[in-house]
């Protein structure tokens, strides 16, 4: 950390700020420069509280020089996480893995249609919500458990693996039992409670940005899951909150290079959420893919126009086909491929 | 609700939309005009999911005419909302009020001593955290339940209410045996079943505006609390993300007077989160009272360069105190008062 | 327009709306629904200012349904703009460009030395700056006329089309005088006097879009360009303000796909100060690619870290190389193609 | 400058790093740390392009420590900058000026009476718009120099001083010509021609921030005019881009303050843009005086709802009335005051 000092700052305010960090346990050490003193706090963990020297006299700013994140970094950990589902995906490596459904489980019918129509084409992981967050509370709120029966019963038919949102501690419980990989949604970003549960829960967790979080928070909420001994992590980009209102969010395809040079966790996009608009989502599903995603999660409904929720960013399937072909070819040309498709056998 | 045809929709499109609208429950009125058409939607309770009539052919865009939320809102409720507190301080009525304390409950000295002198200088409402969200799993969380026993004997010793925040539903039953105002933090705005169960506690909320939400969301989440039940609801507005790096949030003063013309709730201001430097605070809450708001909730320790959290938007409480005597004469500008001090017996 | 009510706005309320409306010179048509009256605001030409019926008691919203730009809408003309350029290059038809260069262009040797490179791996037209607008009025602000006469000199010796930025009306008729596109900067994108100047240079306008510019405003700016008659408008999405700041820009990608669908104009991307930083320029131009960008605008200095300006953001001329070769399969994979390379002979 | 290597970089990197410095012509001095090693730049003047060091090998972040802007900031002066108008109003001193009018100069019966309104209850500068920018070349545009005469003739009627803006350089002349005031517009807050062309006018400048501009970006436009010699310079914050539209812009009120600690320079707020909304811009023009504003820039027409532009922000003379007896204690309660209203005798 280095607390810059005023211009004008007196030796007595530079040795205030020596005095305050040596008082609190670390080193300090003054750098006089030509137009002011600068001085370096040494020893940091990262988890120094700048606000008590903020506050001090003299001090023009508190620049955090280590990064607040530990086990998530690039620097703790250099070779890239892999996190290997049950039926052979591995989400992280050269492959491009793709988690695809409907927005919502809404019937037996519904969920196992999709899924057998997706692992046709190629995806290996079934994404469909039993429990939804939504801004109204008079909005449909998810099947709840008879969902979390649905997906498995698809996976059972089809071999996909599930992913499914858990929105309190005792959902994560539930989700565990039914489901191969937890998600946490943008606005649980920062539910520590949840965040804490879901790192004890011996399950692989996908955490989606929150809708304003920095890549900083993002990378400081996966570190809550590592930190409770969980390594097996998935982010998920999905769109920040911005001030154009053309589409539902403004999807962050640069996260995806940031989040790998910084971080040794796979990183995979949500254009659906990101995007808001079916006719986006197949452009921004590519991009992302070429900006060198780990995946995508992508929802796709049997008959979007009659969703139960998001039918308007839910791609066709013959779409979904189209997409998984282009991204094919992009995956290929920057040397990766897409995961291979599930044998037939496995559904039986 | 309205659906804006493209320029070159055709009869069939048009049709399809009011097929579809129809075939949701409510009745379509279609509306030709110079350039193009749009098909009102009649009967619209607020909860209708656009989604689905998004994503129909040769619609331009989908154009919610009713607010999504209801009980919230002004045109629900004409009369503003008064939150009336066992010591007699009412929250939305012309008097402005005033809550204060450390970010953090530290210890019994710490606590029962500010408490005194924010008392005595007019505040009649303590704030105190017991259970701290923070960004890093390294820093400081809180004491937890003794924090919340600590609170209630401050409460005991100044006659002051007392705010502090649930970050669970399981926290929520214990903030209420407690304190007499269940905080809900800007990271849970949205986080549903912490909100629900706030709804059931029996005891007022103060519900603070996430990072990036709208007004329309924070008035969603409101809704959500108003839906179980809980009309005893007070907003804050505590700095949405921003571009620039000065502050650590962007305060949105203006979303005082706006939300006080959309719904009858009281608004209040948090400066301290709102800006995140000392310097800040003062000039920001006196324009907070400026704009109109209900109240403060100001961060004051004894001892801001020792605190353990948030140090450096803490205020003095020599500071607070000539803060108290400005905002009186604001608030008098504008037809309004501080909410008298509490009687020196109630401390007795 | 649709202009709509209070719940509890009176017959007087309507009333007046409706004789505002007239008394501009349109049409009003009252469209009663279940909680409140709608109004709508029929003969409008897109020019309406809404201020006027904003004001007036008992309106809660005025929402534009009509968009507020003509001519540079795909509902004023269906087909793709196609701007040929006199080596034949076309922007906007099926094929990707490439326009790359220098930030600034700093001597002979510099400029002539990296046209050479670029246009041997397949890019037909040379970026490099005269004039710089700069933050700060210390830095480097380019080699004025001096730079145009060297990049008129490089398209003397490789055959490649020059764009390059004008500042001030003044600026344009000089950068017409010898380059083949006129760029207007992010920082000019509402600077009109400069944009009417563009509008009558007889030259194709690059269009880049303002650091925080809406879609709708971009395309605003660009009708300034085509109300002046020039009609060979190419866009660019460069970057918007965020609230992170990893990069420079948030590169909004998304906004190629909605450029698309609302315009006939070409929309190209410039990642390189959409990102601000040598290592993610290559990913985002890529992703750029995949979402249909009609062209690339990248940065390339033999000499990165001596560059004079932008030298973080700049590619090494073998990067840009292994770029070719990655976009050329992206854009194949899309039913596109990268424009063919010019032919050796036009170098002589 | 302070540039902070990676965790593992090497003592080849840190070595480049240095030589790289020293090429530049400053001193390096490395500072090795419990994890890192940083390297400081000594003798940096503010003018460093850091972007050379940045996309250095094992380089992970550059931190710039000395501010870009030199001139404005208080450091290099330390005492208030007033700007002294000739009919005695100071900008910047003890006392809160007010500029107030239409938004657009639309007649001499228009300007002529409501200046002599606002003059009776005590504004001295008179605000109108002669060039006006539009987002849509369809829109009204001003009245031009026509509009200039007959704001002189206000200002001869009345002995307010003038305030309007001038789009281009050859507007400047012109603007000086008639004029006391020469505004540069949020949209051309980094338009640097016509920054240096106000720099030389020799007549105070009001500069708005740009509607995306940090306030960083804001001192260093203002540096434009400082480096050109003129210091009568007054900063206005007047609304930044945000994500919530139930209001035109978000005012940044706190950039009050912090604009006021970093520099010497006045600064005033204008809630009419800052918001849109006539409701609005009575309590947040109260707020910012609170928060410590030399001044307010306020739109009043004498019939909003036919003014030919902003209509739905301007006041009708009697709230204006209304707002200067509210801000007048508001002013006292930080003991401020209002600038004295002109005496009677100046108008004849």
């Amino acid at each position: 950390m280095l607390v810059v000092m005023k211009h004008n700052a007196s030796q007595e305010h530079v040795d205030a700020v020596v005095a305050t960090i040596e008082d609190m346990g670390y080193s300090a050490r003054p750098i006089p420069g030509g137009q002011r003193t600068a001085v370096g706090l040494i020893g940091n963990d990262g988890g120094v509280d700048s606000a008590r020297i903020q506050g001090l006299e003299g001090v023009l700013e508190v620049i955090p020089v280590t990064q607040p994140y530990k086990q998530v970094s690039r620097e703790w950990k250099e070779e890239d996480t892999l996190v290997t589902l049950p039926n052979g995906t591995v989400v992280g490596g050269p492959e491009v893995v793709v988690m695809a459904g409907p927005c919502a489980v809404e019937s037996e019918g519904q969920i196992i249609d999709i899924a057998h129509r997706l692992r046709e084409v190629g995806a290996t992981i079934l994404r469909g919500g039993a429990f939804k967050p939504r801004t109204s509370p008079y909005s449909f709120h998810g099947l709840g458990l008879q969902g979390l029966e649905l997906l498995a019963k698809a996976r059972e038919a089809t071999g996909m693996m599930v992913v499914t949102e858990a929105i309190d501690p005792q959902g994560v419980d539930l989700v565990v039992e039914y489901a191969d990989i937890v998600q946490i949604g943008a606005r649980n970003m920062q539910n520590y409670p949840l965040l804490r549960r879901a790192g004890q829960a011996g399950k692989p967790v996908l955490l989606k940005r929150g809708m304003a979080a920095t890549i900083d928070e993002l990378l400081l909420a996966a570190e809550y899951l590592l930190a409770e001994g969980n390594n097996n992590v998935i982010l998920c980009e999905r769109g920040v909150r911005s001030f154009d209102n053309h589409t539902r969010n403004l999807l962050d395809l640069t996260a995806i290079p940031v989040v790998k040079s910084l971080s040794h966790l796979p990183i995979i996009a949500d254009p659906s959420h990101g995007t808001g608009i079916r006719a986006k989502v197949i452009p921004m599903a590519r991009a992302a893919v070429a900006a060198g995603a780990d995946g995508l999660m992508v929802e796709v409904h049997p008959d979007p126009p009659r969703a139960r929720s998001d039918g308007a960013q839910s791609l066709y399937p013959e779409q979904f086909e189209v997409l998984m072909d282009q991204i094919r070819i992009i995956a290929r040309s920057i040397g990766r491929d897409l995961v291979a498709p599930l044998p037939s056998a496995v559904a039986l």
